[in-house]
């Protein structure tokens, strides 16, 4: 009995995430807060036209290169037709758009599991608009990117009402994709010769 | 002779690109300048843990609903095992590279198109520097998203080095993604019930 109970407490599940780990890793960090340092890495090779490929693979963290990736996730961005492409591939700013919906999806689900909320279901929808004329160079009072952008949860779960909505607030709050939309992050690019 | 003349003027292509297309684009877009504004849209969907789902098919441009993709786009996102999941896709803040490495790219290529010089290969590689503390919400100090970005092109082409170098900074200056990282974007978030 008291053995069962041991195992269970070690590998409690919420949200398909094991929060005793994720109590454990935060302990981790407080000892050694060098490992919640991480590097993110892409290649992207151009292909032709509008269309190009990223590539995903090792990454830096937790104090180490990360070896669990037996294959690279690969990316083709392409424009549609009516921007001068072949829809090889979603374009960049829905690649944008793609990484803040997947960012706030788990921040949302990471926290209300750190919180005990279990959740049942969660969507999110997000639209934003863009003037194209800004990466056209047409002109300058237009800026490059999104003007605006509208997210929308759904989301259902053991929970209030007043705690789904703080939720969505969190998400906000902690969200690292979030924070580089909202925020400004410092870009250096260089050509290599 | 002269139809033959006329058939190549209306499709030149540099880099894959139509540039006459290009430039008659650009010149409804004069005329009409409405026909500049885009509505892009993601739908993501938690599937459990880390792993969410982001799917995208339409949008708004040029005036109307575009209906020129017969699939959707979907991609996965999931996290490493070190932060707790099962990499079952690249994770958030990875697709946010993959976005600002493909816009670079497609801006550098389009502004080279349509200054009439060739591209041959082009190449970049990104990587970003990120405190998990910031998500954890352990240290109001460090921020959620990346701390910095380093960008690095390799470009070969029919240009001098100057015109390289020049196409680089283009690429800054016109990427929409680029534009989402370095500045400010109005996101409102909202929870349907």
């Amino acid at each position: 009995m008291s053995t069962e109970g041991a195992v269970k407490e070690s590998t409690r599940i919420l949200n398909g995430l094991d929060i005793d780990r994720l109590g454990q890793t935060m302990g981790a960090i407080e000892e050694t807060p060098e490992i919640s340092r991480f590097n993110f890495r892409t290649r992207n090779e151009w292909i032709d036209g509008g269309h190009n490929r990223t590539t995903i693979k090792e990454f830096y963290g937790a104090g180490q290169e990360d070896t669990t990736r037996s294959a690279p996730f690969v990316f083709d961005a392409d424009e549609p037709n009516v921007l001068l492409g072949e829809n090889k591939g979603a374009n960049p700013v829905e690649y944008a758009l793609t990484a803040l919906s997947a960012c706030m999806m788990t921040s949302l689900i990471y926290h209300a599991s750190a919180r005990g909320i279990r959740i049942d279901r969660a969507e999110a929808r997000l639209e934003g608009d863009l003037d194209v004329q800004g990466f056209l160079g047409m002109d300058e009072k237009i800026r490059n990117g999104y003007e605006s952008v509208r997210v929308k949860f759904k989301v259902e779960g053991d929970a209030s009402e007043e705690e789904l909505d703080e939720l969505v607030q969190v998400a906000q709050q902690r969200s690292p994709v979030f924070d580089i939309f909202t925020n400004s992050v410092p870009v250096s690019v260089e050509r290599e010769k």
